[in-house]
């Protein structure tokens, strides 16, 4: 631990502000690089990873070992851990955001006006992109490629935990951006662990345009108090999933297993079912027998307590994330009621409702205001790879600029161009 | 000055949070109201403000006496003052955001995934607004007309001045609510004159998503220190024009003369001007002429001195929004020397390059990130009404969600609707 000392004892403000000086620097000329040498960059990001494996696996088995003496739990070590086949993933997820349209000037929208002037609307980057992230180190790549690509500069904070594994792609994307010819300093990593740099970060104003918080509560509490810099705001993900009346029970049993248990830690993992009282005793009673024959602790309302397995739910665990083999349900009376449950519970993150009834289905679609409604499908679709944005940097649960997964183009702002030919304001 | 004292005596956290509960119950309700009674509503509310054009002019006489009162300038006096003229401008306001067309609800985009998925991104209001606005009673309406028609609730702080006149317009918006079916409270003015009552609104963020300020540098001030809530920076207009080299010399005398003098009053009035050294003796020199012949004072650097009438400008004429008669003046070397001027000492508001030449023009519109970049014509249409938005509740210089002239379209979030057929992921 002798390099953490080390680290504790530099003044962090200044480091930090030098790294806000760098950042904002490489943002001015990044804003208007060529889109070809923002691809280039990426490629040799990807090259670069491919060449220095060796290098990675054992800045990783470094990072291991600490977060082992740190007592780690098993999941946390399984999102620390790097293998050829994730290290396989990074590569394919820079190539990915490589390939993508470039979103750096193109036009939102033109239009004309009666006196001549025409109007554009083009896509500019935000600025300097800061990423506070916990463990995984993948989320290094992910978050610095689509900054890259959206000609942003990006300053990374990633868990004290991933500090080597992150330091050594953070290098890779380095390398990428010297070989296109533009400047290294647009990805930075946070070069300490001390965590008084997680707060300078959150008050930098003048070098930061935004901030986009990964992690669980504690760092989202930090960000809420503390943060001066605009947010991203990224809560929990309290997804529902609701049986409307209308529908096909063999449709509901694989989509409810598939949002609770195809994969539990992530946010678009399904919390709570909602069960329309006219079917409880049909497709509600057959779905609630697979959870728990699949070894999902199902946590039912009175309504539900009759059935074999399951557990009575308490008054938290409505609204509650568990990210773990359990899942709320509950009976409710209509589709409104299940608007209503939502409303009152949810984190506007990702709800589904499955249902034959268009106009059950438009109901949902209207009067619930989560980030992502869906249909007849699995709340674990909520990610920006599924929705085809190559990658995500977080997935925001607020409604100010950017909202549900954020890929290259939320990434950006936007500015008028206006020409006239001598055009005055009478 | 009894009812102040009155006001003042009220519980003004309370009374806020009163206010707050209420938007956020109506605008809970405005989200999904139909596109036509919101228009309904906006005609209403047109037709109200004509029924009441007496009522109006009284109540804004009795705003224009405490202005005189309380030494308001006679700048100040003219955008508090209403007459027939104006509040037909307002009338005409009311009906021009009645008949656009409608935002929410609108698909922004909508994609196919290879797993069948259908993804739609479209509007939805962000909820509660706040605005927080000096004299002018024309906000009342404007701001208050293009929040009701975004599906928003809005909370409206106008300044001390007008509070009669705004509060007889609030009832005017507020009774085409009510005839259209839709909840009053989805338009309220704040109901005191004490000023405890804008840091209440800063901070509610449970009430309100988004502050619009318009106001000077006091307000501007007190909003980045004092909000939690997020906002819609609205900064000062340091609006540059730059004639170019190849610029052609009758279009720069009248685009120039329009820009600093149409109305010197406005965020989009020009503030500076930047020549082309190989142009001051020709070009350079008409216009400046031109402009001391309007009654202009013109601060020049060195350069310009020579010009007869000139004043030498001093180091704090860059970058200086003078909302007057009086403009600075600075040759520049080449494109690149305007371009780096207008870096320094912008404020990202508006800027305008005068030119022929496409390449000049292109750099300009791509190494400079202004909300408003414009060739060939005046900075004066830097206006949400010249874009053709029918009307803006301000102005936003910052780059987070909104950017230069707001109005109903940027007063939407949006949220993604997702239709499968029983999609699961793999």
């Amino acid at each position: 631990m002798n390099d953490l000392t080390l680290e504790i004892a530099q003044d962090v403000p200044a480091l930090m502000r030098g790294l806000g000086q760098r950042a904002r620097n490489a943002a001015a000329e990044l804003a208007f690089a060529a889109p070809e040498a923002k691809r280039r960059a990426l490629e040799a990001a990807a090259e670069a990873v491919m060449a220095r494996l060796a290098d990675i696996l054992a800045a990783n088995a470094k990072d291991m070992a600490f977060g082992r003496d740190k007592g780690l739990s098993a999941a946390m070590l399984d999102r620390l851990m790097l293998d050829a086949d994730r290290l396989k993933g990074i590569v394919d997820g820079l190539r990915a955001v490589a390939a993508q349209d470039d979103p750096v000037g193109a036009v939102i929208t033109e239009w004309d006006r009666p006196n001549g002037l025409h109007i554009q609307r083009v896509r500019t980057p935000l600025g300097v992109v800061g990423v506070i992230y916990e463990s995984r180190p993948n989320v290094t790549a992910d978050a610095g490629a689509l900054c890259l690509k959206s000609g942003n500069a990006v300053i990374l904070r990633g868990g004290s935990e991933s500090f080597h594994s992150s330091g050594v792609l953070v290098d890779c994307l380095r390398a990428g951006l010297a070989a296109a010819g533009l400047p290294e300093d647009a990805v930075q990593l946070v070069p300490t662990r001390d965590r008084a740099a997680v707060r300078e970060l959150l008050t930098m104003t003048e070098f930061v345009d935004v901030i986009v918080p990964r992690g669980g509560k504690g760092l989202v509490g930090l960000v809420q108090t503390e943060a001066r810099v605009p947010v991203f705001a990224h809560l929990e993900g309290i997804c529902h999933v609701y049986i409307d009346r209308a529908c096909d029970p063999a449709m509901a049993l694989k989509v409810v297993l598939n949002a609770k248990t195809r994969r539990t830690g992530i946010c678009g993992a399904a919390e709570c079912l909602l069960i329309h009282r006219d079917v409880v005793d049909t497709i509600g009673q057959g779905v609630v027998r697979a959870l728990i024959d699949a070894g999902v602790e199902v946590r039912g309302d009175a309504a539900l307590q009759a059935l074999p397995g399951v557990v009575p739910a308490q008054d938290d665990d409505w609204g509650r994330e568990y990210l773990d083999m359990i899942i709320a349900a509950r009976v409710v009376e209509d589709i409104d009621a299940a608007i209503a449950h939502i409303r009152r519970y949810g984190s506007s993150h990702t709800e589904s409702i499955l249902t034959e009834d268009d106009a059950a289905a438009a109901r949902f679609f209207q009067r619930l205001d989560s980030a992502i409604l869906m249909r007849n499908a699995s709340t674990q679709f909520a990610d920006g790879g599924e929705f085809g944005m190559g990658g995500e940097i977080g997935i925001a649960t607020g409604k100010m600029h950017a909202r549900g997964p954020v890929g290259a183009e939320q990434l950006t702002s936007f500015k008028y161009l206006v020409t006239g030919n001598g055009t005055t304001r009478p």
